[in-house]
């Protein structure tokens, strides 16, 4: 499209495509200026993708932009997607995920997708569920389960197909068929890690495959710092299930706390590294969450979807009144006892004794025995 | 003691102690009525207990009271309790622990105590260190290990005695030489449960074995409830290490919150029903704790002995500026790359990959190969 080119637009490298255009100068620079370049992002931000671009072409800006010039071709990256079934999302357009722009001067310049999951409306109602890679068997069936619950109840699960919990909360929400968003650190068009092209692949058949960086970009461990930014500001809730003390996961929670997203972690025994960094989170004030229920009490608006509280099986003296429980204690499990004798035995009345007798016969706790009472055999 | 007894105080049930002595009178009001008796609590407080003991003996008050008058005898209890080396404790006495007071109205006619340990500076600085009787391993051990810690920071653990938490936490502080307190819903001289017979004995020995019920009581569910509020009164802060949906320590936790107590609770699996509770307790607000020294931090005075958060080992890497990350994230494994290609990879000019390397290869991350840098084999 060289034609289309603003003929007062330098062409530097031989550049074959239209600099000019706002798709193609947002997706040239998520090649140009790293994920996180605030530099990049104010000018992009300050006068628009192209302008900024222009000034790149013609030499100004900082030298790492201009480096990166000559492998620009954002054509060629969005024709791969497209072979890949993909599109590229740009902030404003219908499927902008509307959390992205509480990012600030931090939003991406662009999102390259894969999947049938539509962007914004998958992340209206979601929840990050994320952790560490080494993760222990406790992790990896309480991260199932909370994907699972979540995607049950029509939340979205976004984690970022690492092994261990992320890999764990994925496979749960599409167990139950529900939506799942994978955010990558690489390419959507590369499988990363290796061991999860299988689950990455169906999810970009059946959720939403998601990265800020082009086709063919490696996982760099910055990139993977900078990807977890996306992860949090894509959810209402981030959930870390396991993470030790260093885990990149709190590096999530912390990233979802600097835009006011809620932070919420799963307990975890206190001998388990593998639950440091969440027990820890739990102490700086993270809620503490037990399962999708409670997950979903942080992200429906109050009120909507209260978490019931865990109630176990209620026990046969429940519901008596302090002078009937008394009663109860005093209660022989032999031979009856006389109310006089039990009225000495609980510090009450015989009257008092008469009325707890009666309730608690009621209640199946006490019988008559010849003359006296005794407990039932119930308890 | 006849001579002494009052000549206006009229002798029913022909009793032989004097019931004009404030000592002996709160002593007989400990059998006289029930642990929680507000209505007793209210007359003692009122006229003193030894009117309002003549009250009762002149035949006024609730029938329950009167039905137990026949048994009372709180010099026979005395001596009971002085052959075991024990002792009463009243309310202003210099023994008295002054956080039984924060009970107000529900505060104990008197205590009985065996062992050493002085209740009020015992207590002055104290753990409550209680959970469940189903505990598991994981509890018993977070339990041994809190009752080792805080007796060890010369913080007094109380608990109740009882199978599970409350044993290894008692077991712990006395391992270590340090002080404990057992607070039981019997009398002083009975041995509950049997199979803490050789525990609750050592603690009479080395620590301080209280209770507020008189020589000889038995131990009702009724006053196990209100024995928690002792041990939360007599602490300054109420841990739960593990406790089901239905624990009886989540009544002492309870208990102390209504008198202003800070609450803690050790969380745990959320797939482990002995947790339940304590981590329910954490959704509720009580501070999370994982070791003593964060049991400490809330027992001492703001900033006297702050816990240390637990820190792992830094990686290599900590510290790097996200440039140097960058770099490092670019450097092959293999044969060195040139600095200008490295600069296209981490999109960054050539000096500022230049200063990069300087810093990594002072970090012992990146050195030369041939005309170029690969990473350091340290990583």
């Amino acid at each position: 499209m060289q034609e289309s080119l603003s003929p007062d637009l330098p062409r530097p490298f031989g550049i074959t495509w239209d600099a000019a255009d706002e798709l193609l100068a947002r997706l040239a620079w998520s090649r140009i200026a790293e994920p996180g370049d605030h530099q990049a992002y104010g000018r992009v931000d300050g006068v628009g993708p192209v302008a900024a671009l222009a000034e790149v072409l013609a030499g100004s800006g900082p030298a790492r932009w201009r480096v990166r010039l000559p492998d620009v071709d954002p054509r060629r990256d969005l024709e791969i997607l497209r072979r890949l079934g993909g599109r590229a999302v740009l902030p404003g357009s219908p499927e902008w995920p509307s959390g992205l722009d509480d990012l600030g001067p931090e939003r991406p310049f662009c999102l390259w997708v894969r999947g049938p999951l539509r962007l914004r409306e998958t992340t209206k109602v979601s929840a990050a569920v994320v952790g560490c890679r080494a993760s222990t068997h406790y992790g990896d069936h309480v991260a199932g389960e909370l994907g699972a619950g979540c995607a049950d109840r029509g939340i979205s699960v976004v984690s970022g197909a690492a092994y261990g919990i992320d890999g764990a909360a994925h496979r749960g929400a599409l167990a139950v068929g529900g939506p799942t968003v994978a955010v990558l650190a690489c390419g959507v068009d590369r499988a990363y890690p290796r061991g999860h092209e299988d689950l990455v692949a169906r999810i970009a058949v059946e959720g939403a495959v998601v990265s800020e960086v082009p086709p063919g970009s490696a996982p760099t461990r910055w990139r993977f710092l900078e990807r977890n930014r996306l992860i949090a500001a894509m959810s209402t809730v981030t959930v870390v299930v396991e993470a030790a003390h260093r885990s990149g996961s709190l590096n999530t929670a912390r990233r979802g706390m600097s835009i006011g997203r809620t932070i919420a972690a799963v307990p975890g025994a206190v001998t388990s590294s593998a639950s440091t960094g969440c027990n820890q989170l739990i102490r700086d004030g993270a809620v503490c969450v037990t399962d999708a229920a409670e997950v979903a009490e942080l992200v429906a608006p109050m009120g909507e979807c209260l978490a019931e509280r865990p109630e176990g099986r209620p026990a046969a003296y429940d519901g008596l009144n302090p002078a009937e429980l008394r009663v109860l204690d005093a209660l022989p499990m032999g031979h009856g006892a006389p109310v006089g004798s039990l009225a000495k035995v609980c510090g009450l009345s015989a009257p008092e004794v008469l009325a707890g007798l009666g309730r608690l016969d009621l209640a199946g706790l006490a019988r008559r025995d010849g003359a006296g009472w005794r407990r039932a055999h119930r308890l």
